[in-house]
């Protein structure tokens, strides 16, 4: 066995490289000297742009003919927090009581260390593939997520890259391993309700407007009643208001504006226009309401902004690539897992314009925490799990 | 006829020392100047503590036996604003098309013009009053008022002084002088309500307890329904809310609390405990309104603070006061002025503990405004108005 096949001497390797984001940290080295011995084609493409640092990527192929899969990922990581809460230290990898510890184990450099393993193992048993098989592994994903995988997906494509599925081992089991695979996402949409009133003191409120009324109904408005209560595929449409600010310092004084923000991650029942649409009702609605209060003048007035890009929603719909990674999960754990679309977004929502995309990982429990860890029975089941999606992707591809 | 007896002279001086809070700019020095001729004996207390500006301050009695009548008023102005906005500048008491410009003008250096005016006739026709007369000026009326009438009154207490009644010369009438006496004021308190709950990311809100949920909640329960619908003496009582502010920039995450102020004008049907009363529960209203909704956890926490001293609802109950001045409104505008309780704090709320107090002065329209202006008309008036409250009071007292 080639130490590469080995998923926990991989994933050990990528933890001791402290590859906060945007640190390159070793990370992408050490991967791209784990796949030049199995046959990869490897590059290491930076993307950068002003006002954000420089990230350094990973690009590996082994193959020149399709079909051909790919594996996506990234070897960044949140930052660790408070080193001395850590019970083992977060970039040593210490193994205890059978779970190794360290910043990102599960959060995905496990994910990569068992793809890399399940590869090796492949090769060994069956020689190369049939195919192709790519890593597309980014160092910023865990940051602005600007210069990478989006900008590493158009570089390989510009190239004349083309893919026919993907996994992407990020960690999608809630409690155990086998049960969830992602298939798909919720939308993303953020807005800004702007209220202005007319300024003026707080002992004389009928020359005033407070635009406080008027955020305290939008916010009703906003929340009440709920978008609607899912789909066959996707969780309910959930708004939460992320914040209300006014910066009034004055006890005395009722304040001219204040601004209100939301998040929606909405479903397949929506569109971000129809969204829109419906938000820009309900905040006219909720203006409406506090206009029509005693005492109230009609100066009051509620705008809308979208300040930000629309992450749309998604459902991976190519039933071959879904049945192999889930086929794969039953056969090795036993368990036939949820296929889901809840939870936040990930790099899915770039790959998805290129080709089928699945997400299938580790335990993700102590993502982003304290004493992120992952047991090392998980590695060994991930890799078997991964090592039969490869071959029976191939298998099932003319 | 003295050149103290001209309400338009006096004014002209005053308006042309630039007194904007804290500075004496020399009013304090020129109404001295007016009141010593008349026999008045005048002294300078400066005023002073930490983080505040020093403040000058002046006392200045005519007679030593009683009955005692004291005029309270302030020589400081706001801050004039953009200069250049005024048509006149606002330091030059320039008369056009009968009116004289400049800070101050009603507010209130004005309402002092008129009031040394009508001392100098009275002083004129009848000789020294049959009591004594005191002027109360304070410069620090718009600012913090920590150094101004509060620590005045102390002062002149602590060496003996005591007052039968007090004219407060502030601009009480809304058009037209004649309009409004105040004899009152609805108390003031301010209160800080911070919701908590559990800070978490969007795509997750079971996972976290949003606090804005809650602050929404508890504002419609601070506001609806209405406190009270007021009382024979005084308007309903108003709460308004000043700012609400979480501060979050981070539109992927639930914030971990947010906080809201409120100030409430309240009036008799209310004392501080049982407003505070009545406002804790309504906090616990919403707060627990909040709980109630489906997927909330019971995180949620609303506290509120009391953060700064109360000002108490009061009332003026000396009838000869009241009569006198309404009755020297009356017969010299042929108007009867309304008893008002309304409107913003003023120094009667520290007067107040020491003796009764009224308040008539100028037409208030322009004060704080740019082109703060008053009608020479108007100074004749108010002069004609206070020599007779002279007249009537002392004649009254035994």
């Amino acid at each position: 066995m080639s130490s590469a096949s080995d998923p926990v001497e991989n994933l050990r390797t990528l933890i001791r490289c402290p590859s906060v984001t945007p640190a390159e940290g070793g990370a992408l080295g050490a991967l791209e000297a784990m796949l030049k011995p199995l046959g990869f084609e490897t590059e290491r493409p930076v993307f950068r742009e002003d006002g954000t640092p420089d990230i350094e990527n990973l690009h590996a192929r082994l193959g020149s003919k399709g079909p051909h899969l790919a594996f996506a990922g990234h070897t960044d990581v949140v930052p660790t927090g408070d080193e001395s809460a850590w019970s083992h230290p977060p970039f040593a990898a210490e193994i205890s009581d059978g779970m190794m510890y360290g910043r990102g184990a599960v959060d995905m450099k496990g994910g990569i260390a068992c793809f890399v393993a399940a590869v090796a193992r492949h090769v060994q048993k069956y020689g190369p593939p049939k195919g192709s098989i790519s890593f597309l592994i980014t160092g910023d994903e865990e940051g602005p997520a600007i210069n990478g995988t989006k900008k590493l997906l158009k570089w390989a494509a510009d190239r004349g890259e083309t893919w026919d599925g993907c996994v992407l081992g990020e960690p999608t089991n809630p409690e155990t391993i086998g049960d969830m695979i992602k298939i798909g996402r919720r939308g993303s949409i953020s807005g800004r309700v702007t209220v202005s009133g007319v300024q003026g003191h707080v002992a004389y409120p009928h020359l005033a407007d407070n635009p406080l009324r008027g955020i305290v109904q939008v916010a009703e408005a906003l929340l009440d009643p709920p978008l609607d209560d899912g789909t066959d595929q996707f969780q309910p449409t959930n708004l939460e208001i992320t914040t209300i600010d006014t910066g009034n310092p004055a006890t005395n004084v009722i304040p001219a504006s204040a601004t209100l923000a939301f998040n929606i991650r909405f479903n397949d029942r929506w569109t971000a226009d129809s969204l829109k649409a419906e938000i820009e009702a309900r905040v006219a609605r909720g203006a409406a309401a506090t206009r029509l209060r005693p005492g109230k003048s009609a100066a009051l007035k509620a705008e809308v902004e979208w300040p930000t890009p629309v992450s749309p929603v998604f459902l991976t719909r190519d039933e071959t690539l879904i049945s192999t990674v889930a086929g794969a999960v039953e056969a090795v754990t036993g368990r036939m897992p949820a296929l889901s679309t809840s939870g936040g977004t990930s790099d899915a929502r770039f790959i998805k314009d290129y080709c089928p995309v699945v997400e299938f990982g580790l335990v993700g429990r102590t993502m982003h925490m304290i004493d992120e860890c992952v047991a090392v029975e998980d590695l060994e089941t991930l890799t078997a799990i991964y090592e039969r999606v490869i071959a029976d992707w191939f298998a099932g591809r003319p």
